[in-house]
């Protein structure tokens, strides 16, 4: 659905690499992330204070080869180390259709996928994916085992003004982000984490050191530049906003979307979605996924 | 080491991305992996093709986030799915630091790190890793287990001209090459595996689709651009040719270590490689390799 928009924006986002650029793994050995482009950092923390939908200063910024990678760094790093047993990952249904796939396929000993949280009955500690809006329906969820012991994760790639309300500004433990549902770049591979606990951080960062010895620079960059274009175009009226532009579209794809159905079939609904007031729009808007989930 | 070479290339291997390109998760979904570029596999064939380090015309090719990604991908795509007990995986000391903690590092269940392939006692099938010329020693190996039951990944990494003599085009099972060796791009997280056998190759881009929806495309399209380049340079007698710049980089340094070694101290002496013919630059050379392994 991006792409009439950035090609609106023509070559405003054009960036050009070098054969000598970005040749080192490193990009800031200061850094707890040490393979994260300061670049990238800045227009993470910019956006996300310009959206206002998640709390980014007091958390550690951790960039990842998409938000699959992510999500296998923070079960890495949340995963109890030493047990007899791999700690049970759950989700509530119905959940993204990759996540049993991501939690199972090496067979890992740390961790394994449990199922629908809604049936998990809870015992010790576990942890909890928390999709909001979620993927594939819209709704925005909450954890729902509640347990004492429960680790959770927010997997917040549609929480972006084009998707749903922005209510408040999200301030959990690790919360997984991704260029591919926010700006449309989902060939790029960049998601982020922002988390809170410093050895968290540490943690996830060796997983992506040791899978893949870091991030594309590249990708990063282009990120960078991509998201930094985002903020300009919500500060300068001359600029089609990102975020007033793609709402149009979905709005209008979703009206679409519902007229067909209403003028053709009797068996299904679409779902219904509750108006609530966007503090980023300033108006009251009502979710719009960027999948469909139909229920027969 | 590359830095110089590609400073002096100036512009010549720029490449500008817009904003509007490579929005989408696939290159080309007729292709088997469907997430690698088609320029990016072009110039993959062109430059094995030009050097005769490798036969690449009847093998797959799978890209990676560099090799440690297909390294975990071969192991994924080569491990018997339900057996009761990870498969041991072995590699000869001295072996590259790294592997251990890659085979292990989330404990799976298909495959574990079993130490030096020198010690290991085969019974029934087992992964060996053969990585040559060997990181961190230089070393032209061959597998040493010599198993029955051996599946063999061979890491190419430094089977170029600029590190040892190209005496035959490798043609393996599984091979293993990477931009940050070959062309210096380590902040790329380029790498490529050959792959003889379908089945084999579908596994490994299956664990590259599970793992992080496949590879970065900025990566990929500048890997393209500078593998397209470095064959140029082999062509075009008025540029300096990559692989004879950076061979006269490698000798100059090592020639400078070992004067050195000479002139400082007794109690230990640098490896000795022997002289090879190599059938790229039609001379006699010996392996120089890109790290260093010192015997006390």
């Amino acid at each position: 659905m991006y792409e009439s928009y950035w090609r609106k924006m023509g070559n405003k986002c054009d960036i050009t690499l070098s054969g000598y650029q970005s040749l080192s793994y490193f990009a800031n050995v200061k850094n707890l992330c040490w393979f994260l482009e300061p670049k990238l950092e800045e227009e993470i923390k910019r956006l996300h204070n310009l959206v206002g939908n998640a709390i980014v200063d007091d958390h550690y910024i951790v960039v990842g080869t998409g938000s699959s990678q992510l999500i296998q760094a923070s079960l890495y790093a949340l995963s109890p180390p030493n047990e007899p047993e791999p700690i049970s990952v759950v989700s509530a249904a119905p959940f993204y259709s990759a996540y049993a796939e991501v939690v199972n396929f090496v067979k890992s000993g740390l961790y394994k996928w449990a199922g629908d949280a809604h049936n998990f009955v809870k015992n010790g500690s576990y942890i909890e994916l928390i999709t909001s809006p979620n993927n594939p329906n819209g709704v925005i969820r909450k954890p729902v085992v509640n347990g004492d012991e429960g680790i959770l994760i927010h997997d917040l790639a549609y929480y972006w003004p084009q998707y749903t309300a922005i209510t408040s500004p999200a301030n959990h433990d690790v919360m997984l982000f991704t260029v591919s549902k926010s700006t449309g770049h989902a060939g790029s591979r960049i998601g982020w984490a922002l988390v809170r606990d410093k050895e968290v951080a540490r943690k996830m960062t060796k997983f992506m050191e040791i899978s893949t010895i870091g991030v594309s620079k590249e990708a990063q960059l282009r990120a960078a530049k991509i998201l930094g274009m985002i903020c300009d175009s919500c500060l300068d009226p001359t600029l089609d906003n990102f975020f007033e532009y793609n709402k149009s579209v979905m709005i209008e794809r979703w009206q679409r979307l519902r007229q067909v159905v209403k003028a053709n079939d009797h068996f299904f609904t679409l779902p219904k979605y509750p108006l609530q007031y966007c503090l980023f729009t300033r108006s009251f808007y009502e979710t719009h996924p960027g999948n469909l989930f139909i229920y027969f």
